[in-house]
């Protein structure tokens, strides 16, 4: 079912979602407050945007053009509905391709940042999300597999251009290797904990094409209190 | 000049240091306390002992053999008068070797656990550290470099054998290469931050020899609390 939800709590800004498919998550409103976006920064493009909240919230801090692209014909009528709606359409372009393809559409070495939400689980040997195929494909890697995500994303980097990442922690050392693979060197990497005491379960990392060698591990980003409700940090990304 | 040390708050045992060249140091007891030991463990090496607070330390989890390889023979010395004072010597077994030729010793794979607190360093190009060698070849990679405890650590090590490192975050990528290059997987991770909202310092990884890929980000551990006291999980560790 279709539902309009408000995108953060201390603005206007909507996004259209669909139940049964996904809702925009809190991964995409930790990346999109994650990123290092300089003053410079004139291009970015969110890779496998879904309904577009990383372009949505990333508006809020850069005047850069910013892209997303989807391949769900249906995901993207979302986003592109949300965007008209907040009147969003003068920054940001949304584009109902495939990401496999994109390097047919921009010229290389033409973007400043290359952020990414993709799918996160490898692709289901038995196939159990046959029933809810648009689901599957936002959430397996069926159509987009990471190695294309992150070489396709050094291709349309400039040089020293950024480069991050949402994804799950065991997935991490390989990460790093497509990254190291792909000339993107990996900068700043911030473990997301559920809560006080439990392992990691999200991962924000960030690289840069042709950078110099040196991480950064910052401080753990904590989701819930033990009380149950957000933190405080987690609290201040939404709007209070 | 020489002093004599507790090892631990909660016992007896001793520790010899010389605080011209260095003392035994939190990391020691963080990778003591963080490295997976079976009980089937048989035998156990540390690489660049020092003065053997990690073999000392080891002593209390298991009952396996364990050896400690320390190239300095000022520093050996002071490990050996620290384990016949402590009794440890039918259990600790110290030698002053090289590392780098240590596999001229032992055989190949004929370990269940390889542990090592390295020289952090690179080595400096412009030796400021001539004024005091022994601190100097314990701290810098002037003798033993990281890549050649990887490489050795994995020929070490039987199948499924464990390597437990501590080292600097802004090396973990470097770590995570010689790590994958010499058949070490890396499985568990612990991020260790000095203080509540500081980025990370210290680096706690374990790999397994020919392991299967995934990787456990452990919950972070926290060195001080606010008021400049260790935390109660490092308490613990030193015994109260």
């Amino acid at each position: 079912m279709e539902v309009k939800n408000r995108l953060l709590n201390f603005n206007k800004a909507i996004i259209y979602q669909n139940e049964d498919w996904f809702k925009f998550s809190l991964d995409s409103v930790l990346l999109s407050n994650f990123v290092t976006i300089n003053l410079s920064a004139k291009k970015i493009i969110d890779l496998a945007t879904g309904n577009a909240p990383i372009p949505m919230l990333l508006s809020y801090r850069t005047n850069a053009k910013i892209y997303g692209v989807e391949l769900q014909k249906e995901i993207f009528l979302l986003g592109k509905k949300s965007i008209i709606e907040n009147k969003m359409n003068n920054q940001i372009e949304l584009i109902n391709y495939d990401v496999n393809d994109i390097l047919t559409m921009f010229n290389f070495e033409s973007f400043d940042i290359v952020t990414c939400n993709p799918p996160y689980f490898r692709e289901s040997s038995k196939r159990i999300y046959n029933s809810n195929q648009i689901k599957a494909i936002a959430r397996h890697e069926i159509n987009l597999k990471l190695q294309e995500v992150i070489n396709i994303a050094s291709k349309l980097l400039k040089n020293k251009g950024i480069f991050a990442l949402v994804h799950r922690p065991e997935r991490f050392i390989e990460i790093i290797e497509l990254m190291k693979k792909n000339n993107i060197e990996p900068k700043r990497v911030r473990f997301v904990y559920s809560k006080y005491g439990k392992e990691s379960n999200i991962l924000l990392i960030e690289g840069m094409k042709n950078g110099k060698s040196g991480l950064k591990v910052l401080q753990p980003l904590y989701i819930y209190n033990e009380d149950g409700n957000y933190t405080e940090e987690v609290e201040k990304m939404f709007g209070e």
